[in-house]
């Protein structure tokens, strides 16, 4: 066995001799037990997967002013697609592609495949959540990856960091290969950390694993605007026989202070031209595009044990036209984090409430090992 | 090039400088030809392809006690599968995700994704069987591999060995995406290996390729239940109409001599409420669960050369409500071990006896690369 | 991090302790942006997506002599196919598994699957074009990879490096899991070097990023027989109702000196028994075989700032009778080379010229980035 100068977290590290590149490589999986019961059924709905297998390849070439950055989910629930012809019948393995370009002090240019500037629950990885799984809120609305330009600028006013990102897009999410639908995808976003950088970019981790030491908090507005948008959900979902511009606008914050972490988001989406495109006969709505609203609030305690309580409140209320069911949830998390979010259990226990519709209760057990 | 602790065979090695993570990747190939002909029939069909093409990932994290292994198959004939609905429309990349807790001396628990504890032949690697591929009763009857839980327990008992595995799965094999369709699946087994271990683990490697100075031999009986289980073969094969409970045994040896080495395998698989799920108007089985017996027994013997002569003798008797055809074959296997399992060429000729139709003569030659 | 002896564009380089093995890991990745408009038209037709991403594996097992190599396709453009039963309803993965025996001094084996030895074009790593991407010629006429066995020979008369190749492989080309189709496919090849060996490897290199002090020249022909192919470019393309012999020959050179580099190639591909195989009743060709022939040839200049430009001429002329459309392409290409091949931004403007339509402009703009 040769010595990696590295530890359980960072994946595998290396530099050239000539220091013209480097590569970080890791690997990560989850193992997820989920059962969902009604109120009254006798019946336990449950299933164990993997739920994510990942392989990531991050590092610079050439000058550390320039980073790439290549992530591959391999798990079934990560990979698969239902619209072949627009994915050249294959399976969406490439998650991240992107290359990171520091052509100036605070500023970035990417190019590439790899998430939009959305909603912070979405850009927090899916290693480093709170619970087992991002909310409601984010499956329903969230903008997800696309393939196109980023331009990013850090900076800082006073003790304030300040961040402002704007994206261009295809609009239809990650790996499409046939020619671009509809028009393009923007998104602008800014962000402000008052009280200055979080430890380990803690602003994107869920709980505070880092323990700071004074209050940190940081406040984001987004917005996005996909022209002539052809998935359900942006780039998400099903494609639709009709398109439709798609308005969104996000708005959340992280609040973390010696083990105490709290986190919100608001989202309203809209589609101006109306959300319905195609109704049946008899009146009922057979597609589509998923608008209206959502809320969600989090916070949790991380224990000196590294044991850590959160509890989660999350509304999704899709516009009434839409027809979807809007849905309240509240979530009770136990984590015990082994090694920070490389090696931990999580558990949660979710009620799910939907008007017209019994009471469901999801519980969930998840194990992540991720180098 | 910089220096691997490493050989071949062994995978490259490395270890966290503080001792909190080991990473061992390996990649492996099998280019595989093989060809069938009729005894009278004058054609010849033939297929030369890349049978496996897999990387491993494996280690600890955190403490030696944590180990976890990630297994990917890449070629085509490794991850295809045919319900799209119930495999999110994904290729089965992912073979192996699981972590392995050795929580106490002597104990482990499994959690994820991996091959039940079932058959002697199943268990041992395809890289390290000591002919081109794995006999037909391991192809009609193994449990192959499933999502769960696994606790495993090995203590000694005088100069035996004694291990005792037990399993909660969720019965449908890997990579099933949706809920658990009808019970789970529970497996039990015991094995003993009377005068001791064998050298390299090789209990479950083909060939004796240590060539043990002492006789060896491990014993192994498992119990396998699957309650309402859907696919044909339980965890493989398609996904059928009805459900039925599967209840199977296996009774398996390993017996390896200075060179000379036998493994024989016996197993029942029955249905209680019988096999057939779907007939049709004129009485023709259209679906049915593969139930029956069969028997495998092989024997080879490692020249100091390290080539090796094998032979194999299996049968395969369906239960007759079935109508599945019986099957015996005789298999005459011829291998070079360049490095072990690691570099060898294998070939084999087998003569196919299906009462009712013609002998089929099916012969292989296969070439594994692996690091 | 730790040290890896090695630079930008060589991988990950390691060797076993024991010298047993070697193994090189490389990872890289394309950001494609492409238009096209019409000479009326005003729309744009255009898509940005993630062209390859890619893993590689190579080095030698044993011994120096016994090198392999695996090649891995991620992005979907890659890695579809639209003929599921073929390749065991699997993505296509695998590019190259395959290894390499230097058995005796000049000569080589090679076992498994990978490019044959047919158009330099195509044999040139997609990493290492001058262009974007290949031209029209190689797309509709290129014999791509296939799986079987090669045997290379090189050898030297006076300063003259001469090499000649030969292979019989399946014919239906890469991860085809079902029994061979029709015959077998063979090709012979012959390729002289009048003037030496090029620096780096640079006749399968496009540009001459080398500068090479002297001029140097390659000349190869290549013929190529699929016996009873079954795909509409023999390895390539769709599966047609019925088989045709194909014959192809491949001519081809390059040429580099002092930053100026040429290479041409001329291709003609016949079906003795006639391309079309299916007719519709108004007489519509509905499927055929690509016959007919190509010419392509193209040079560039990089000038000392590592800036390129380039030309580049290509004709495609099906068989009349296969009613395909014949096309002119006039493309100008200009690059910038950061790290050779391995960090490079690519753009072309091509003039595409398809008698009975409208001139068609395609311009495309490419990032790699490749270890």
């Amino acid at each position: 066995q040769s010595i990696n100068k590295s530890k359980l977290g960072e994946g595998l590290q290396f530099i050239g001799a000539d220091s013209s590149f480097s590569l970080k490589f890791s690997t990560r999986f989850q193992m997820l037990y989920q059962g969902a019961i009604n109120n009254s059924a006798e019946q336990l709905d449950d299933r164990f997967l993997i739920r994510r297998a990942r392989l990531e390849f991050e590092g610079f070439a050439y000058t550390p002013k320039l980073e790439y950055k290549i992530e591959l989910g391999l798990s079934n629930s990560d990979i698969g697609n239902d619209d072949p012809a627009r994915f050249n019948n294959a399976d969406n393995i490439v998650l991240d592609a992107v290359a990171m370009w520091n052509f100036a002090p605070g500023w970035e240019l990417w190019v590439g495949q790899t998430k939009l500037p959305g909603n912070r629950e979405r850009i927090i990885s899916s290693q480093k959540t709170q619970f087992v799984d991002r909310s409601l809120l984010n499956s329903r609305f969230n903008i997800d990856r696309d393939t196109g330009l980023q331009l990013h600028h850090t900076h800082t006013i006073g003790t304030a960091v300040v961040r402002e990102s704007g994206s261009i897009s295809m609009g239809e999410g990650r790996n499409i290969t046939v020619d671009n639908a509809g028009g393009y995808d923007y998104t602008a976003k800014v962000e402000v950390m008052p009280l200055g950088e979080f430890e380990g970019g803690g602003a994107y981790v869920g709980s505070d694993i880092y323990r700071e030491e004074t209050p940190k908090l940081a406040i984001a507005a987004a917005y996005n605007f996909n022209d002539n948008a052809s998935r359900e959900g942006g780039q998400l979902g099903d494609f639709l026989v009709d398109e439709r511009d798609l308005r969104t606008l996000f708005v959340d914050y992280m609040f973390k202070y010696r083990g105490f972490s709290s986190m919100a988001e608001y989202v309203s989406k809209t589609a101006p031209a109306g959300p319905v495109v195609l109704t049946s006969n008899e009146g009922q709505v057979e597609e589509t595009f998923v608008t209206g609203n959502a809320f969600n609030i989090q916070a949790g305690y991380l224990f000196p044990s590294n044991w850590e309580i959160a509890g989660r409140y999350t509304t999704y209320n899709p516009e009434k036209v839409t027809n979807l069911r809007p849905q309240k949830q509240y979530t009770l998390g136990l984590t015990k984090y082994i090694v920070g979010h490389s090696l931990k259990v999580q558990s949660d226990v979710t009620l799910q409430d939907t008007p017209g519709t019994e009471n469901t209760y999801l519980f969930r057990v998840q194990v992540e090992v991720a180098l």
